[in-house]
């Protein structure tokens, strides 16, 4: 069959060369098995370096993987979580962080996926009542569900409050490359140094076969991590090909080339649909998704051609995505098939 | 860093090159995410055609994700697992079972790690009474972790007897590739065919980077269990990659030509010290491991170039695994060095 | 010291002496432990005659307890319920759902507390879609948390509408004896007959000292509830003494008695301040609470001889709660104590 | 009907009359809710006198619910507890520890149901490893499920053992009065001075009609529980109601009075049998339970008018419980029934 034009999500791509170059290289005889090998320790050296000294890096499959770790860590199950409504947590991961950690998510409706800090202080209710869960962990998803990104100072604003109440920051950054493309930040400037406890590392997205990480600045918070990876089943065998893809996009700062020109195919989809008439772009396109309202009837014609999902039956608001291996070429063609589709 | 040789377990081993190019193979373009695409539809073909109409098979991370996935498509709380004291679930997944399915083992004492039907009927206690936890699951690994092998007749008494106590049966097949090689059966003979319920069938040991499958054959079983793997953190995004090593490994039935190996590996080992007056052999070498009883000083000089795990502190046992990279010529150069090591 | 009449909670009341009575009454010589004994006998014959053949009825010791056995009952874990945000198990429970359950709740905004048909359709999304918890059970509170009162007819459309979407219907009657007395039907023909599949069935607020019953209508769903009890920490050993509970209060239907006089007292409350132009009723006074707003100075003056609630500190509503045992002179003197307080 | 003597159970007693009469006497008027009421304050009041400063009481429902909560406050997921095989929490709560705790208990087979340190000290494994469970909690029954009792010097030394390996001990005190009353101690000297860190203290059996208490000297240890007690759905409401049971006990020290009477009854019928050529006493008689073996076809015959259980079918062993309202009539018509069935 001939395929679509793929703008539909970024686990759509095939992952970078550069990971199976990696992978490869690795495949040369034994090794210790369970992460005693030295590509996982090059991997985690690679999260040290970037992260700063006292970090751990746990490898790990999936993103629902890594986010379950983390809560784990930060959670006993009658606390809670407190997200914005779309986390990925909270309506894509089937129920998983309840499963895992035992506990309620409080989910903030917002209107950018985007918590406020005033949102956030004024979900921390009912503290030191037995009959309530206590709130626990602010879980901020970097870039968010709807290509948004938290600027650092309200990252530092948030984390500043939730610790003020006795809180942890969870950062969900399966886009967390597409963040630093954007903001043009090193990683720890956004994170680390501005008080985020737990990080779960997205590779999978930019370029992997699949591969995340679960990043803890806290060796406190880091000390039973592995058992909780354990027990979750998420501890691979051959951990050498998880620690690979990290390698491989790890090699000359792919990840940020891979996010950067994720995020330049986004801007320019949405730089040349944005003075048409028809197209009305919801969101701030800040890292590799645009979010448009456009006539239902011209998303069934696109349809045909490229990939991609509605994301609002009602409203006929449309997700795009691109991704690393997005080409200009597919962008353009894009557009003139948008423009062509909508009346003038 | 000069490697020592590998005896140490099937974990240890590279992926096969077959596995690499199938991965390759599949990274061309954007694929549907999460199971819709082409790779995954030939990896299901290749399930059912080996095990039959109305089987499915749901690809998963690895070897604990596959089992607690089953467990929970078998299992309500209250139930109950019965299995052998040795058995992976048991001592080896840091508790997932109980944690995912919330449901008590039972673990039955053996002294190579295979359950009889004596045992699993005296097994069955309590049932109907409240106070106590519900037989509902039988789960025997296959090959076992002694390395010896259910026979298709042991399989069938055991599976009737659970049947006849509204049991169900679950194969941890980690190794079933190996047991398939041992028994010199096709692989639904001995597990569809005989009353197996649901599978765990591993790929990563048998030459994979990480990939496993759950393989249920009753389609009302397999009704909620997409279900299941999503909460369970099991569900690739990329999942094409995971397919690929199950395309590398039935191509010209790669699987059994590895397993094969890695068992006549195990048998040259055994065959070359079993006379060694030094060395008893402490299990039957049914598939890809050795246990034996040495002098532990001599232990301690061969792990300086061998590497391989003491597996009884207080008996001297040993266990040497062999897997599809285990060379003739390592092997020799092992039974030289065990020769060497041990008193004539 | 002075206690301040109250008017917080139907749980500060004190249990109804028929209830001692009959606690007392089942105190004689030994019994078979685990409800093989004759009160739990005839506790059990009394719910099959008030809801008809068929009916299994399970004493536990707690709301929270009777709700978590019902939604094991009815849900697996990546399965949701639906409720309005108001509901106990949403926001009392400490997570209790979430953690027995292991599921979702999916909580609707409402002024009233009542679920419309229209909300409930539009929360059942994602179904067959694995990223997403299936939606399968709703659950009622009847009265609800506001003291409002869902009639026969809004019920029975709800339960048709969940019934149609393959999900079940729950009622949480921690105050099924509240509604009974404010619809005036048995209460059979507001649960069973119109479609209800599980019910918390409460006796403790109505006057018992701590009784519950998880009432199942269909003997699939009964079927292993007895072993979810028990592994709920729910099954008493010297259940009689639950059972007695609810044989005194089933003697000369006291528990309709108790109710309809809670009801009453709320109602004589309400018509007693209502018309006074400091006092806003803001709920139908359909069973035993009042909500209303007053001058937040007032309350602070009542509090001082009076035990309520402020249940929205920003607007300055208030609850005020009438049980069995609350006097019409309880009534009256609070109704002068508010008159007094608050500017005419 | 005309009731069977009974020896079946200490739950089949009836309540103490002064347990009853200290529910009737907390019966006057309203009370806060959920323990904030006079009576509660006693209860606990009485457990600090006991148990010395520092110490916190958390009542509960029943005996699983008090041992569900203590090991949710000690426990990890990934951790384990230690105990016998024969302990209550591993065989007669259908896997409520596993599914509230979420972890595996690790049990170990003893002829006289209790663990030695030698027993202990051997269980303890796999520490550090992240496959294997963590264990962290020793949970030792007193008296245990055989009716015998740990001095005070075995439990000291176990909970230096215990604590030598960054463990915690915890015992289940369902039969804990009748343990003081064999040891002939305090209850402070063989709990919290010889190192005990939890204890579910047990009311139910020894004249109460429901009330358990968690028991915990550590403040730390202490500080998340009535969260975990709420999330567990062991929150009493009217929870006065569950603290008189404890005052009534707690007067004149009948708690006491009534575990001695329950011990001497025991002792009284052991003694009335043992001589007796048909007769073995199997355990111990330590507490209110005798274990004997005598010829089934004499069991068969004596159930007609006095009801015990068999304790092994294929040994003919039984077991014979007495409990405060035994009367010395009652034994000596069971010794005077015993002898006359079993042949001379």
């Amino acid at each position: 069959m001939s395929v679509a034009r793929e703008f539909a999500s970024d686990n759509t791509a095939p992952a970078h060369p550069a990971v199976l170059e990696a992978i490869a290289a690795a495949n040369t005889g034994p090794a210790h098995a369970y992460g005693a090998d030295a590509w996982t320790a090059r991997a985690e050296a690679w999260f040290r370096d970037t992260f700063g000294e006292g970090t751990s890096a746990f490898l790990a499959w999936n993103g629902t993987g890594a986010n379950v770790i983390a809560l784990q860590a930060a959670l006993r199950p009658w606390q809670a979580v407190i997200c914005v409504r779309q986390a990925h947590i909270n309506v894509d991961e089937c129920g998983a962080p309840e499963r895992f950690a035992g506990c309620k998510l409080i989910d903030v409706p917002t209107p950018d996926a985007k918590l406020s800090a005033a949102q956030l202080e004024a979900a921390i209710t009912g503290v030191g009542i037995e009959h309530q869960v206590q709130p626990r962990l602010v879980s901020l998803t970097q870039t968010t569900e709807y290509g948004t990104a938290y600027s650092r100072d309200e990252l530092a604003a948030l984390c500043d409050l939730a610790h003020a109440h006795d809180m942890l920051v969870h950062v969900d950054g399966a886009r967390i490359a597409n963040a630093a493309a954007s903001l043009n930040l090193p990683l720890r400037a956004f994170t680390r140094d501005v008080g985020v406890d737990l990080l779960s590392f997205g590779a999978t997205k930019n370029g992997g076969i699949g591969a995340e990480a679960v990043v803890v600045f806290d060796p406190e918070l880091a000390r039973d991590l592995r058992f909780i990876r354990k027990q979750s089943a998420q501890l691979a065998s051959k951990m050498r090909f998880l620690a690979a893809q990290f390698i491989g996009l790890a090699k000359g700062d792919r990840w940020l080339a891979n996010a950067s020109h994720a995020n330049a195919m986004a801007l320019r989809l949405a730089d040349g649909v944005r003075d048409h008439v028809g197209v009305t772009i919801t969101q701030r396109v800040e890292s590799n998704a645009v979010f448009a309202m456009i006539d239902p009837a011209a998303t069934v014609r696109l349809q045909e051609r490229f990939h991609f999902y509605v994301w609002d039956d009602t409203t006929g608001e449309v997700r795009w995505m691109t991704n690393w291996a997005t080409t200009p070429a597919d962008v353009d063609e894009f557009i003139e098939a948008i423009t062509d589709a909508l009346p003038a």
